[in-house]
C-alpha cells in the first residue's frame, strides 16, 4: 500500500462524493427491509438529495414508480451518473464495479460486505477492483461499509435504517473505518454536538480515513475532525491529511482501537489491520497536533470544544456554580488535569460579593449558594461580571443535580446570557438524570460535559492543540511527508561500534578519540596516544551485548594494563562466541567524572518513518518509561521542549541545588543527529546511541555506544 | 474533635434514628414553599412514616389538619419523640436543640443553615448545641445539611423538594458531607442502581459521616457504602468505621473533594474543612480497603458491581456484542486498566462457531456480529455457552449505538437472560442517546456503564477491593485504631544522627558499628576499633543536613586520615554554623559496595497516626514518586506486598540479569520498624531512614542515615 516513489501524497477533489449531482444506485429494491430498498428509502424518503437518481436491478422495469435499469451499461445514454452506490451481494460487486468505471462514474461506494474482512479471497477481489477502477480514473469508497452521510444536506448515501435520526448539524465532521462506533458519534447529536458529514471507509480498498480527512480539512464550514483508526495503512498520506487539519485550526481527536494486547488481538479479527505499537503511533498523532483521546465519549467532549471556539492554549478557565461541593469537585479535577483556573481581579470579586450572600465563594470556583434558584436575577449580574473579567477564557458551569423544571429554568437563562457572552459556557452534566436542564443545553448546541473528570480532560487535550498551535504548527514537515516511505530495503546491516563511530565523526557529532587495537602492543600504545583513562571495547559485528560476555573493561589508567586487557578481552570473546568475526579491541579515551547517560535513538518505523526518542539512560528507559519521541526532523528548540517534558527534567537541569548539565549541548547534538539521518535519504534503520553522556554545562556531550543499521539498497549509501 | 484518651471509637446504635417511632418537627408550617412546609409534605405526603408524629410552631395551634404545639417542652407528657427534626431558622435553633435534650429526645436533625458555615461565631453556637446534646444524651445531625433520606422505607426526614424524585431501592448506603454531591448519587437510581439510605452530615456538628459508614456496616440489606468526604475529622473513628465496612464486604466507594490545590482552597471556602495531604489520605484509604474513585459518577459505577457480586480479585471478564469495533475498544480499555479477559475453554469456542457466521469472532471479546439484529436467538445459545464457561466471571456486553425498538429487544433478552446465568451481565451503554435499550437495563437493576472506560476502572476497582478481602481484610487493625491519637505532644525534639541510631541500635535495628569522636585522635582510633573504611559525619543536633555545609567525609581507610578529616569537619562546620552545639564527628563503618540505597520513613499523621513509606531513594522518591504507603503496623509479608507494588520492583529483585538484593532482610527490617515505632506509644513523630542500604540477596541491610524525632510529654518516651 506504500507509496514508494518518494513523492508528497496527492489528494483527489471529493466534493462531488459528498455532494452528487447524480447517482445511480446498483442493487435498488422494493423489498421492504432490504439493504436496496434501505438504502433508496434515505435517498428519496428520509434525505432530501436533489440530482438525478438512476435505479438499477435485473429484475425490475420500475421500483417505486422510478424507472429501473438492469444494469450501469445499460442506462439511457445521457444518464452521467457521477456517484455509483453498490449494494448488490458480494458475487456480483466486481461487474458492477467494471460498468461504473465504463460508464466513467467518478466515486464508486461499494457498500456490501464479503470480502477483505473474510479472508484471503475477499482481499484478492478487492485488488481487482482496485485495478478496474484505477485504470477508469474511478475512486472506490468501501467495501463493507454503511456509506458516507452528508449531515449538513440531509444526504443519506447508505443503508443505514437510524440514518434519519443522527441528524444534527453542525462544524465538526466525523471520519471512521469501522461503523458502529462511528455511528455513535453521531449520536453525540443527542447532547448538542453537531456534524457536517460522516465518511466510514470500511475495507479501504481504495480511498482512506486519510482522503477523508483531507477533503474535511478544506471545508469552510468544518471547524474539526473526529476520526476512529484501527490501523493507519499509509503513513504519508495520513500526516498529509492530519496536517493539512491541524495546521488550518481544525482539531483532530482521534482514538486509536488496538492499543493494549487485548484489543490488538479484538481489531485484527475484526478488520485484519495492522496496529503498530501504540507507543509510536501515540508519538505520530501529537507531533501532528492530533488529540488522542481514550474512549469514543471523549472524541464527542473534544469535538464540542473544538466546535465553539479555537484555542490559543493559555486559557484559563472560571468555574460558576451554586453547589459548593460540586464546583470544588469540578476545581480538582481541573487542577489534576493540569488545567489553570483564572485569577479573578479585585474589581470582579467586589462585583460578585455585591450580589452574593455573604457565606458565597467568590474567589474562582464562584459558588453563589442555591440563592440561584429562588433569585435567579444573580445569575445574569454575576455571570456577567464573571464572562467580562479579561483573565476568564471559558466558564464551566457544573450541574450536580437535576431539579426538573427549575433546572430547565436557569439553563434557559445561560442560553440567552451566551448568546450576549462572546467566550464559551460550558455545562458540566453531572447527574444520571438528563432532564429538562440537560434538554436545553443540547438543543441550544452547548453540549453538556458528562462528568467533572471528562470536562478536565477535554479542556486539557484542547489545550494542548492550542500550545501546537502556537507552536509547532508552522514547523517543518516531517521528513517522512518530504522523502515518501522509500524503497524496499534489500538487507538491514549492522555496523560495528567502531564503523558506526566512524559514520557520526564524519557527520560532526561528538565521538570520543579512539583507535582500533588488533594487537595488545597497539592497545598500549593507543593509550598513549589517546591518552588516559581508556576503556577498552571488543570489536566485533557479531558482538552486539559485549558487556554480557566480558568483552568491555573501563578506567584503564597504563598502556601496560591496556596490553592485559586487550589479551583478557579477546580470549573471553573467542571462549564465549567461538564463530565471532574478531577485529580487534576498540581503545576509547572515557569521558571525566560527574556527567549523566542518556538515550538518544533514531528508529525508521515502515509506516511513519523516521521517530527520534529521548531520555535519561538506564531505569529512566526501562522501568520507568520517561522518554519523549518526535518525528524527524528535530531541531534544538523543540529538543529542548521534549527534554523539558521528561519526568526526569529537573535531574538534567540540576535538581537540589546542583548546577546541572549541558541541555544546550544536547539540543544542538540532537539537530545534527537529526540533520544526519535526513541527509541519509532512506539509507539508516536504527542509530541508538546509549548512553550520551551528557556533561557539565558547557563540557558537551559525547557519544559513548552506538549501535547503527543500514538498509542496504545494493551500494551502500553515502558516507561511508 | 479527637479522642484524645487512645480508646476504641464507640459508636451508637443509629436504628431509631433511620426508622424513628416517634417525630417531632420543630418548624412545621403551612406556607407553600417554605421549609417547614415541604418537611412535613415529605413526612406525610411523599413519604410513607407510620409513626407519631408532632408538629410545633407557635404561630399555630394546627397545621394541615395536625395539632400543632408552641414548642418541644410544651408536648402532652405521654409524647415521646424519638427524633426531632428541627427547621427553625439560625438563631432560634440553639432554644430548639434544648427543649429537645430535655425532653429526652435521642436525636436531634438541625437542617438550618447559619451556623460553622458562616465562620467563627457559627461555629461557637455548633459547640454549644453539641454540649447541650452531650449533657442529655442526645446526638446532634448536622446543621446545615438536607437530611436523611430512608429510600428502603420511603421516609424522608428532609425538605428537599426533590425526594418524592430519587427514591430507587436497593442495596447501595450513601453518606456524604455535602448534599447535592449526594443527592447527585441518589439520581444514580436512574441508571439503575438502588439505595437503602442516604445520610448527608453537613457541618457534622456531633454525628459524622463516620456514624453512618458504622451505622451501614450493620444492615444486612447494605452491600456497599458510597462516601463523598471533604475532610475525616477523626481519623480513628473514620478507620473503624470503614474497616467495619469492608471487613464486612461492604465495599466502600469514596470521592474525596479537596485533592488538588484548586479543590483544597474551593472545599476550604465551603465548608471549611480541614483536607490531609492527598497522598496520605489516599494512602490510608487504600489501606483500609476503600476504592478511592475521580468524580461521581465512578462512585455510582463502582456501587453498581458491588450490588451485584462481592469480589473475590481473581475475576476474569469476557466481552459479548455484535460490533466488533466496540468490542475491541472494550477489549483495549479492560487491557489498560489490568482486567484480565478470560481464556475460553475450546468446547466454549465450539459451540460459539457453531452457531456464528464464519466472520464472528469467536475468542474473547466475542463479536456476533449484527446477525443477532436479524436472528436473536443466537444471543442465547452463544451467550449461555458463554457464561457456562467456568473461565468467565462476568460478561460485559457492549452497545455502540441505540437503534431504538430493535436495541430494547435484545436488551429485554439479556435481562431474561440474566434470570438464567447466575454471573453478572453487565451492559456498557456507550451512545449517548440513553433509548429504550437504556432504559430496560436501568430498569431491571442492570445499570448499565456509561463508557467502555468507566467499566474498565470500576472493572479495576470492584477487583482491587476483592484481592483486600482475600489478603488484607483479616489483618491487624492500625496502630491508631489500637492506641489512638494521644494527647497533644509539648514538644517535637529532634535527635542528632547518633542519638536516633543508638534508639534503633537498642531496639536490635542494624546500624552500622560506630563512634563518636570527640578530637582528631578518638577519629583515628576509632577506625582501628571498627573497620575500615569509614565515614565522618559532624554530630550536631542544630545540623540537619550535613553535606550542604561540607560535614560529610566518606571512604577514610587510615587512622591518619580521619585525624585530619575530623579537623576539617569540625572547622568547616564551627565556620558555617557558629551557634551550633557540635557534640563531636560520627566516625562510623561504611557498608560494603553493591548495595542498592533505599528510603524507609515512618510518620505520625495528625488524623491517621503512623504511615510507613518506602521506596528506592534518590531520583526514585524525589521525581518518580515511586513509593508505597501504609498504616502501622506493617509485617514482613505486608512489607513485601508494599515492595512488589513499586514500578523500580524489578531493580530490586534483579533486573538484567543480575543476582538481585536482599528484599527478604528488607521486609524484616521493615517489621521491625514497625514495632519499634509501636513499642513507643505515641512517642514517635518521625523516623527517617534515608539511605537504608540493601545489599545482595542474604547479605541484610544497614540503616545510614537517620532522622528521628520524638514527641515530649515531659519525661521522655522509653527506650532512651
Amino acid at each position: 500500500m506504500h507509496d514508494a516513489g518518494g513523492m508528497p501524497p496527492v489528494f483527489d477533489d471529493l466534493d462531488e462524493l459528498f455532494s452528487p449531482r447524480a447517482i445511480v444506485l446498483v442493487g435498488a429494491s422494493d423489498r421492504p427491509g432490504s439493504i436496496g430498498w434501505r438504502t433508496l428509502e434515505n435517498l428519496v424518503s428520509h434525505g432530501e438529495f436533489r440530482g438525478e437518481l438512476y435505479l438499477v436491478n435485473p429484475a425490475h422495469g420500475e421500483i417505486a414508480g422510478r424507472p429501473c435499469w438492469p444494469s450501469v451499461v445499460a442506462l439511457p445514454p445521457d444518464a452521467a451518473p457521477t456517484v455509483a452506490i453498490i449494494v448488490v451481494p458480494g458475487p456480483a460487486v466486481l461487474e458492477a464495479v467494471g460498468h461504473c468505471a465504463a460508464r466513467r462514474v467518478r466515486f464508486a461506494l461499494v457498500l456490501s460486505a464479503g470480502f477483505g474482512e473474510e479472508g484471503e479471497h475477499g482481499r484478492a477481489i478487492e485488488a481487482q477492483m482496485r485495478e478496474i477502477a484505477r485504470a477508469a480514473g474511478m475512486r472506490l469508497y468501501g467495501p463493507n461499509c454503511p456509506g458516507i452521510v452528508n449531515v449538513k444536506e440531509r444526504l443519506g448515501l447508505t443503508f443505514s435504517p437510524a440514518f434519519p435520526d443522527d441528524l444534527r448539524p453542525g462544524p465538526i465532521a466525523v471520519a471512521t473505518q469501522g461503523g458502529a462506533l462511528g455511528r455513535n458519534l453521531l449520536q453525540g447529536g443527542e447532547r448538542g454536538c453537531g456534524f457536517t458529514a460522516w465518511a466510514s471507509s470500511g475495507n479501504e480498498a481504495d480511498l482512506q480515513v486519510a482522503d477523508f480527512i483531507h477533503h474535511f480539512a478544506r471545508q469552510p464550514d468544518v471547524r474539526g475532525v473526529l476520526t476512529l483508526v484501527e490501523g493507519v495503512k499509509d503513513g504519508p498520506r495520513f500526516a498529509a491529511a492530519a496536517l493539512a487539519a491541524t495546521r488550518s485550526g481544525r482539531g483532530i481527536g482521534l482514538l486509536k482501537i488496538g492499543r493494549s494486547e487485548y484489543g490488538v488481538r479484538a481489531a485484527a479479527s475484526h478488520t485484519a489491520s495492522i496496529t503498530g505499537p501504540a507507543d509510536i503511533n501515540s508519538a505520530v498523532f501529537a507531533h501532528l497536533g492530533i488529540a488522542e483521546v481514550d474512549d469514543v465519549d471523549e472524541l464527542v467532549d473534544f469535538g464540542a470544544l473544538i466546535a465553539r471556539a479555537r484555542p490559543r492554549g493559555d486559557e484559563k478557565v472560571a468555574v460558576f456554580g451554586s453547589s459548593g461541593g460540586a464546583c470544588a469537585l469540578v476545581a480538582d479535577v481541573l487542577g489534576a488535569s493540569g488545567v489553570e483556573l483564572a485569577e479573578l481581579a479585585p474589581g470582579t470579586r467586589e462585583r460578585l460579593r455585591a450580589r452574593l450572600p455573604s457565606y458565597a465563594a467568590v474567589g474562582n470556583p464562584v459558588d453563589t449558594t442555591t440563592i440561584t434558584l429562588t433569585d435567579p436575577g444573580v445569575i445574569d449580574d454575576t455571570l456577567l461580571a464573571l464572562a467580562e473579567d479579561p483573565a476568564v477564557s471559558l466558564v464551566l458551569l457544573p450541574y450536580a443535580i437535576d431539579y426538573g423544571a427549575a433546572t430547565g429554568a436557569t439553563a434557559r437563562r445561560y442560553v440567552e446570557l451566551q448568546a450576549r457572552i462572546p467566550k464559551p459556557l460550558v455545562p458540566v452534566w453531572m447527574s444520571e438524570r438528563a432532564g429538562e436542564g440537560y434538554r436545553v443545553f443540547a438543543e441550544a448546541g452547548m453540549t453538556p460535559m458528562r462528568s467533572a473528570r471528562s470536562a478536565g480532560r477535554a479542556l486539557a487535550r484542547w489545550l494542548a492543540y492550542g500550545r501546537w498551535l502556537a507552536r509547532r504548527a508552522s514547523r517543518p514537515d516531517p521528513l517522512l511527508l518530504v522523502q515518501g516511505v522509500g524503497p524496499e530495503a534489500r538487507a538491514i546491516r549492522a555496523l560495528s561500534e567502531a564503523e558506526g563511530k566512524a559514520l557520526l565523526r564524519k557527520a560532526g557529532l561528538p565521538v570520543p578519540p579512539s583507535r582500533l587495537a588488533t594487537s595488545p602492543g597497539e592497545a598500549a600504545e593507543a593509550v598513549s596516544a589517546i591518552g588516559a583513562p581508556v576503556a577498552l571495547k571488543i570489536a566485533s559485528p557479531d558482538i552486539p551485548h559485549k558487556t554480557e560476555i566480558g568483552g568491555v573493561e573501563l578506567g584503564i589508567a597504563a598502556p601496560q594494563a591496556a596490553r592485559a586487557a586487550w589479551e583478557r578481552i579477546v580470549t573471553g570473546a573467542r571462549d564465549a562466541r567461538p564463530d565471532a568475526r574478531i577485529e580487534g579491541v576498540l581503545v576509547e579515551r572515557m569521558a571525566p567524572a560527574g556527567g549523566l547517560e542518556c538515550l538518544v535513538c533514531v528508529r525508521r518505523d515502515p509506516v511513519f518513518g523516521y521517530l527520534l526518542t529521548i531520555g535519561l539512560g538506564g531505569v529512566h528507559v526501562e522501568l520507568m518509561r520517561d522518554v519523549a519521541r518526535a518525528m524527524l526532523p528535530v531541531d534544538a528548540r523543540m529538543a529542548e521542549e521534549m527534554l523539558a517534558g521528561l519526568r526526569a527534567a529537573p535531574l538534567l537541569a540540576g535538581a537540589r541545588g546542583q548546577a546541572g548539565y549541558d541541555v544546550d549541548g544536547l539540543c544542538r547534538f540532537v539537530e545534527s543527529l537529526s540533520a544526519l539521518v535526513a541527509a541519509h535519504g532512506h539509507g539508516i534503520e536504527e542509530i541508538e546511541l546509549n548512553p550520551v553522556w551528557v556533561g557539565p554545562k558547557g563540557a558537551g556531550v559525547q557519544v559513548l555506544d552506538a549501535a547503527v543499521r543500514l538498509r542496504d539498497y545494493g551500494p551502500a549509501p553515502g558516507g561511508e
